[in-house]
């Protein structure tokens, strides 16, 4: 396994199926699953490693979130990663004005919540695609409006990438994997599930053909319960990220919430 | 020579040198010595016809701009070109809301004069790039800034293409090529070659020791008593068009302004 911190150190083959996992570090079995698939659909894999500060906030957790370097490192030699890119902050936006923004999609939920959070993202995926050139790139659905940006952007500027997304995968009680996950408290870790069970409850009762609007209301109420302040649980088309109350084959519940200190977010897709 | 309306048609060659030359069409010599130095440096050459609606402001010329395509392509297919991608509005730019933008840059001068131009040069140029994928895009210098805005974005986005600035070509009286230069009166016309006489004036009175606030004082002066309505005239760093006052590798003096209804522009690159 290659480690490369220089954008011109990476010697890409184009005759060779190059898959591409970007990452902030801090893996999980989440983005472990994100290295397999892409070793199992190419000829090579590249991971990047990059906690990027265009996408935090000013009050975000730029600073305290995890950088586990040499763990990482080690899950990708042994998950099979053939290079792994991990530039400096002062590599990638030194002098970097440019910005690339996707309205509309960009400006909602997280984008309300997180001013600047999506511009940030597309800004350094964009980045990370033209210095790697992948043929496939791999994100999980957990960002869910993070996947519908990133292909919206993918499209609207002819990137010649694929994208593929891929399930979110969870603890045994359901807790959506994050790097993040390891900032709540013992009570709180016991209360996070709550996000997923209310989730995947409205699922169900939107199927059995319930009101949307009511269930919302519910969804909402029960997590706020459990100790969450809810930013938005809200169930919406996935290509649009707007409101919707019928079934649909591009709807999903969102949700942002936070616990203690600690923003969690979630979704499920809601296939008809 | 291949005349190609969607970006899938377009199939690059990796193996070979693909010069590429961006354009509105209404192709006079400026565009032809571009294309000229794509082929001697290429083993192939793209060049793109696409009036860009996303760079012009509502109040300007995007209806009236010229579109004389069969001229076009006969001049295309006489300088040898290869390949002539000439997209329609649709298909650029259907529900495509994502965007670029180089602050900083982008927002001076032209930027000040045309709102959102630059975002709209930025992003089609990027669309352009992705699409036909070249080694070497060719520009000419007449749109100074639009090439530091563009050098500034590929650097920025670490997009994998070289970029050639060409000098400015012009008219025997020194005016420099525009596809907008039909719009002139045959007064107007005698008229417009003040702007390039002025500017290189200043070039060489700065080059003498000359002190560049009462110049430019002067060389505005002159260029409006012949009856230009100037939008700016200045001497600046042209990687971060900037002001500056003293002579430096990286100095132009840049103008812009209305003759009767038509708006030129153009620069001097002082070279020291």
């Amino acid at each position: 396994m290659r480690l490369v911190e220089l954008p011109n150190q990476i010697q890409r083959n184009v005759s060779e199926k190059l898959g591409f996992v970007p990452t902030m570090g801090a893996l999980h079995a989440g983005h472990l699953s994100l290295i397999e698939r892409a070793k199992s659909e190419n000829d090579r894999v590249a991971v990047s490693i990059f906690v990027n500060p265009k996408q935090f906030g000013p009050r975000e957790d730029f600073h305290r979130y995890p950088r586990p370097l040499e763990a990482d490192l080690a899950l990708c030699e042994k998950a099979g990663v053939d290079v792994v890119f991990h530039p400096s902050v002062e590599t990638m936006y030194v002098n970097c004005p440019t910005s690339i923004s996707v309205p509309e999609l960009g400006d909602r939920y997280e984008g309300t919540f997180r001013p600047g959070h999506f511009d940030g993202v597309a800004t350094v995926v964009l980045k990370l695609l033209n210095i790697v050139s992948p043929t496939t790139a791999y994100f999980g659905l957990k960002d869910l409006q993070q996947c519908s940006i990133l292909a919206k952007m993918v499209q609207d500027l002819n990137v010649n990438v694929k994208l593929r997304f891929l399930e979110t995968l969870r603890e045994g009680d359901g807790l959506a994997m994050s790097s993040r996950n390891r900032f709540l408290s013992a009570e709180e870790r016991t209360l996070a599930p709550i996000v997923f069970q209310e989730l995947r409850e409205f699922s169900t009762l939107m199927k059995n053909g319930g009101d949307s609007a009511k269930l919302l209301i519910k969804t909402q109420a029960r997590i706020e319960n459990s100790g969450f302040v809810v930013d938005y649980v809200d169930y919406i088309a996935r290509t649009t990220f707007t409101p919707i109350s019928e079934l649909s084959i591009d709807g999903a519940i969102i949700f942002a919430g936070r616990i203690g200190t600690t923003r969690l977010i979630d979704n499920v897709l809601i296939l008809v």
